[in-house]
């Protein structure tokens, strides 16, 4: 049982889809696939924009979604508050990018006033664009984004989103809040196994793409979009994944998008209530945590023993800490296809193990209470 | 019935391994998995040398090949007789290569003495590279791998090798004949569905690798390299893919190395005998035919056609021509997972086919004569 965050769990009809034998990509039959399926994410990331499908992980989305709208020396601000948030500026200085950032401490927010005041400061607008993460994976923080696209419209540069956690978890209304360039990755609220990426672009972004004078050719966004208006790709694409895709894309549109963010956001709730009741630190303070992933900071137990005794005795697979949290948080995922039977599951397993660990901040059953009392509200 | 040389026929046992609930890709159990993939993928490809696998499609394994060895401005020289030898020199050049060809009509092999003349003709060594296809999709030629490749040891350019439709299907023995950089993809001789892509990188390469100065980031292939060391990815990597590939590699294991070569032999000389006997003309010339791949160029039918009636009426899928030799040519692959029986039901398909199409230049069955001749020799 996998409580990461990603892969997520993948619903059996999904990896039945999975599973079929590939037919050709240049078929008609395909082109019919990729039409359904381009639609269906058009409508999940509330957008008309292209929404490009390439063969990458997460992090290939992010570089796709960087490397297509800006020249070498071009200067970025890259708003980072954890680890995925680093590697975009690690990404745009290996494209000799000229990076400047706004930051906050792992595990704090973004205060959106510090990015409007980088902004202000930037009265030549030599910054040509705004890399931010949306729900930052390693600290299970999410930022206030609606804010901080304001400020960065306000100011004129590209806004470039890492949404590899929040698209598909939480309300993402890229039109409405003007979202140049989102990018996100198959094995996260797509609800299916890693390999496909996905990116977002807006007209102004296609504008700052013709010239734009990175290299480019596997990653060139200019060829998917073509290909997208003829429901075809310029490379062979992962078949089966996007029979996956066609799958999951089906049970959203039955669920439907205010649901499912209704369902994170009650996971979160009840995950972090529970994780209150049983003593435990959260990672993120009240109001700025992910509806994607809660992270827990024990003081009473070792985080990586709370990870070993879930997956040795209850077969539940939690995410530690990454870099300079090693070891000092273990983080629940809730993420996907999870539902309110998982969040109760994975909390009375954390209190079993709580117990076994000697753990003694709260009362046995207390987070089972605060998470049903939250489930069933 | 795919006879299409990408996607290629995936066996059943491969496909219900790719259906199985995904794992976490940091767990022990995946480390396990990566480990004797990686095993099996170096008996593959008969080599010592580092094989990375990447989440890319087949042209991202080549960009990667290329990109992590020069520096802008660096001179390769670029053997090409096809549409994807073509593709090599675009790469290059988006990358600001000074790029040098050397190249064949299409249909027609690389005479290996243009490639040293190339070579002889630069005595203070500015060619750092040079990028050979084996064997190009588009036209169904092999080329002399082995000699070209003697040439350039001669020269001391790195050889970088577009094997997408060769490895797994011809012998390539890359230690062996010295082959710095080999790539290739999971949906040709792998017989895995598209999304993971391999690229096999000599010490000599590395040493290239580390004075290169091309932007990389996603496909910097050092994190891989570090990763593989440990049976890990520095990115999520496909982990049904590789579930898949687990199953597949075990499979051409316990078929042998040239047992699988001498299938794919054999497919290519029935499916050229089969060809001939139906009076139709081969497009590859004698002795170059590719063991992945037969390209036909009817001229008393028409290939869209025969495309058109193998699809509707017998559920046979065969490729078409590309870009020049688009309503030209007709490709039937037999690469990765064909028996001997499916090779027959091409054929007996194709001469129903040629027959309602009006084709008289042939005995009605004599093309599964010839090539039932060749299977049961």
């Amino acid at each position: 049982m996998l409580m990461i965050p990603g892969p997520t769990p993948v619903p059996e009809n999904v990896l039945l889809a999975l599973a079929k034998h590939p037919i050709g990509h240049r078929s008609g039959e395909f082109s019919q696939i990729m039409a359904d399926v381009t639609a269906n994410l058009k409508w999940l990331h509330q957008t008309q924009n292209d929404v490009l499908m390439l063969t990458v992980s997460g992090t290939g989305a992010m570089e796709a979604g960087m490397i297509n709208f800006f020249s070498p020396g071009d200067r970025v601000l890259v708003v980072h508050n954890g680890k995925f948030g680093e590697r975009w500026a690690e990404v745009a200085q290996a494209f000799a990018l000229d990076v400047v950032e706004v930051t906050a401490p792992w595990g704090q927010p973004i205060d959106p006033t510090t990015v409007q005041a980088a902004l202000d400061a930037d009265p030549d607008k030599a910054i040509k664009g705004v890399i931010v993460t949306h729900s930052e994976t390693s600290t299970g923080v999410i930022n206030d984004l609606e804010t901080i696209s304001k400020h960065v419209k306000a100011h004129g540069a590209l806004i470039i989103v890492d949404a590899v956690t929040s698209l598909g978890a939480v309300n993402v209304p890229i039109d409405e809040w003007g979202l140049d360039v989102v990018c996100s990755g198959s094995q996260k609220g797509f609800m299916i196994p890693p390999g496909l990426g996905f990116v977002t672009v807006s007209p102004k972004a296609w504008e700052a793409y013709k010239v734009a004078k990175l290299p480019r050719f596997y990653m060139d966004l200019g060829p998917y979009s073509k290909g997208a208006a003829k429901n075809t790709t310029p490379f062979t694409p992962p078949v089966n994944l996007i029979f996956a895709l066609q799958a999951a894309l089906k049970m959203m549109k039955a669920e439907g998008l205010e649901q499912i963010f209704a369902r994170h956001h009650r996971h979160m709730l009840a995950t972090r209530a529970a994780v209150t009741a049983m003593g435990l630190p959260l990672y993120a303070p009240e109001g700025h945590g992910s509806p994607a992933i809660t992270a827990v900071a024990p003081t009473t137990v070792d985080a990586e023993q709370v990870r070993s005794v879930m997956k040795k005795k209850f077969d539940i697979v939690l995410a530690g800490g990454q870099d300079s949290l090693k070891g000092k948080i273990f983080r629940i995922g809730h993420l996907g296809f999870v539902c309110d039977r998982d969040i109760l599951t994975a909390i009375a397993a954390l209190e079993a193990t709580l117990s076994e660990l000697g753990h003694t901040g709260g009362t046995p059953g207390a987070g089972v209470a605060a998470a049903a009392k939250i489930l069933t509200a």
